[in-house]
């Protein structure tokens, strides 16, 4: 049975711990973060994510929608009920929908990536919209997963997950914990690492992308730092006509995951 | 000659003015608006844009960067000099370079367009990251422009502007002020209306873009609206083998760009 419970203190230990998930330490400490209303519940019910607890504002508690939230939710879950103005305190959203629910996440190792797939790597993206965008691209392309490179924003930081629309959940983390080492692992058991160049590079639409490809994206200002973009095999361009300097790094990502799927 | 006048007062009318700017109808009335940091300041300047003045806070204007800044500037623009405290209070950036301009804006009519080139039309893209990653993309790509329709965001909104990295002042922007209407107009001027849709489409591969064509990117929620995928010639969709059940507005645009960029 699920349990129901009002919550009425900002003192309380569960809207501590809501609040503590804002600091990346403590996500990781915990591998739990917070995820914000119905659609993002939805799909994480969807693909059995572990949800630990739910809460909402008595204000979505007192709804018609409460029943099909309920329903769409397993057994044993607790769902904790707020005031809606300490509801309001926890929520990152200005216009929330009065319902979140805690997490755990699951990042997989470098070693735990098969080289049937096509994955992609962060080299420093910051911005958190970016790093989101590119989640959902790799979900809406079938690839294999992003590794979360040194200098990274947290992919599970509240506006990354927002980004994600959901892919979040069904997309593969990986972490690298040891920087260019972790790539020349990679390179070792077989993997070709390509490097993003804004010009002197192969153009994309040339290239024979293949199963095994790792695709490093850099950093929004400064792109693939030199060390990686001295290991990788070949350098890849996107082939432009006009005046921008360069495409958003979330572009330029999605442009190479639509080449790849026309391709493989 | 420059004039360099210095400003104490939040009374000030011009610190009054660059804070009413805030508002998109005053944008519009004025048709100005505000650029902040040094590097959009160059593009504008590169770009030839009329510069009515430029806001420096006091922290700038006595470091060495400031006479890199005023040697780019051309003569007959006004410097207004403000405490740094009162600087803060009209930069819209969390950190702020210190520096911000007013520009003037001139939007072109449907009128403008010549059909040599390829357009797109955003139906209500409402997230200001997302237009602005678009115009910057059309930049990168050599296109034609693009037209605001009905409930877009405000292209010359800050945060818009940010996201186009400079791109704001090459791509030229055409305001549609009659909603189905105007496209008719267009249709009938020769233009042939493409609409993207999520499925049942032509996958973009197997059509034949060309000069002339004007594409139509919808909301990030609902899409592009009915009334105009009756107007249009042709549906178009991205083929995807993943899971996603759509890809994000600017991505979409920028993947069609790209296409388009390897046949036309």
């Amino acid at each position: 049975m699920n349990k129901f419970i009002e919550i009425s203190s900002r003192d309380n230990k569960l809207v501590k711990f809501v609040h503590s998930l804002e600091k990346k330490s403590n996500r990781w400490d915990k591998k739990s973060f917070v995820i914000e209303g119905e659609k993002l519940l939805i799909e994480a019910i969807k693909t059995n994510q572990k949800i630990e607890f739910i809460m909402l504002s008595e204000k979505v508690f007192s709804s018609d929608r409460f029943n099909e939230i309920i329903e769409t939710v397993k057994d044993n879950v607790n769902f904790y009920i707020l005031e809606h103005k300490l509801f309001q305190t926890i929520s990152n959203l200005e216009n929330s929908q009065g319902i979140l629910a805690v997490v755990s996440f699951n990042v997989k190792e470098l070693k735990d990536i098969s080289i049937r797939n096509i994955i992609f790597y962060s080299d420093g993206i910051q911005d958190p919209g970016n790093l989101g965008t590119i989640i959902r691209s790799i979900d809406a392309f079938g690839l294999g997963g992003i590794i979360i490179g040194e200098n990274t924003v947290d992919p599970y930081n509240p506006k990354v997950v927002r980004a994600t629309m959901g892919s979040i959940f069904r997309v593969p983390i990986f972490l690298n914990r040891n920087g260019i080492n972790g790539l020349s692992y990679l390179q070792e058991k077989g993997f070709r690492i390509l490097s993003t160049v804004p010009k002197e590079g192969i153009h994309i639409n040339e290239f024979d992308f293949k199963t095994g490809d790792c695709i490093v994206i850099g950093n929004e200002g400064n792109g693939v730092s030199e060390e990686i973009k001295l290991l990788a095999s070949d350098h890849l361009m996107i082939n432009m006509k006009g005046n921008a300097e360069s495409l958003n790094a979330s572009i330029a990502a999605a442009i190479i995951m639509y080449e790849i799927s026309t391709k493989v």
